[in-house]
């Protein structure tokens, strides 16, 4: 697992993030996640990525992180996950990939990224099929609601 | 939406299920899934698909029809989603991505995959970040449970 492909992905949630909800996402202690250890959310957004390694990002929301989040994007207040929710899931995916791509490429590691698929679904378990552990960063917004990134590439 | 993309999915899912379970998927009528209609699995192996154009490749499990599979995959009784049928899923789904790649490369379209993402949770709801309708194509198993593949493409 190489940590200098990990660390692009949390640069650009912070600032996705901050730039869109007007609200700065504070990091908390990176963990490997066992294979089967549960990971849950309430609504992922999930990009495959191609390269140099095989990877896969995910970006997971707690419904009251997510609802916070969008209710600051758009100015209007966002009760429960729906399509339009759902949606802003799979852009922020797509808006932070984007932004870790330019800052691998700036390291010279070329990654195509996927459409991003969006799950939402109360408490549902992620896991990746790779055969060691993933890295899981957990985030808190402003009002203590969380959010948490996982990245998992192939050794190379 | 590229039709010549979607097909070789469905001819390597057949192909995949049938060696690995035992079983013959029967296909029902593929239908275009609007943005944010409901689409809904218990269990669900994701991959992201780079090349020409990006896609995403879903292969989602109702819990009866997985059950089955990894039972007969197995030779042994699973009765419920455990880590064992995650797994499972996640190398059903590489097995299907990378089935229909070469289908796809004789054709002279080169794609990559990524890393498979599982997600289990029941009836979670899949979309993607895309603008159009993705292609939904319902299966069938021996004991009438069902499972379904779900590819979106870019417009090249």
């Amino acid at each position: 697992m190489n940590v200098e492909f990990i660390n692009p992905f949390l640069e650009a949630v912070v600032k996705v993030v901050k730039t869109m909800a007007f609200t700065e996402p504070k990091a908390g202690k990176p963990s490997l996640r066992q294979k089967n250890a549960p990971s849950r959310g309430d609504v992922t957004g999930i990009v495959g990525l191609t390269g140099p390694v095989k990877g896969s990002f995910a970006l997971s929301f707690s419904e009251p992180a997510i609802l916070e989040i969008v209710t600051n994007m758009f100015g209007e207040d966002f009760l429960e996950v729906n399509s339009e929710v759902e949606d802003a899931v799979g852009e922020l995916s797509n808006m932070v990939c984007g932004d870790a791509r330019r800052l691998l490429e700036e390291k010279g590691h070329s990654f195509q990224a996927s459409i991003p698929t969006v799950i939402s679904g109360k408490g549902h378990n992620i896991s990746h099929a790779i055969p060691g552990p993933s890295v899981v960063i957990p985030f808190t917004i402003s009002q203590g609601a969380t959010f948490f990134v996982e990245a998992s590439f192939e050794e190379a």
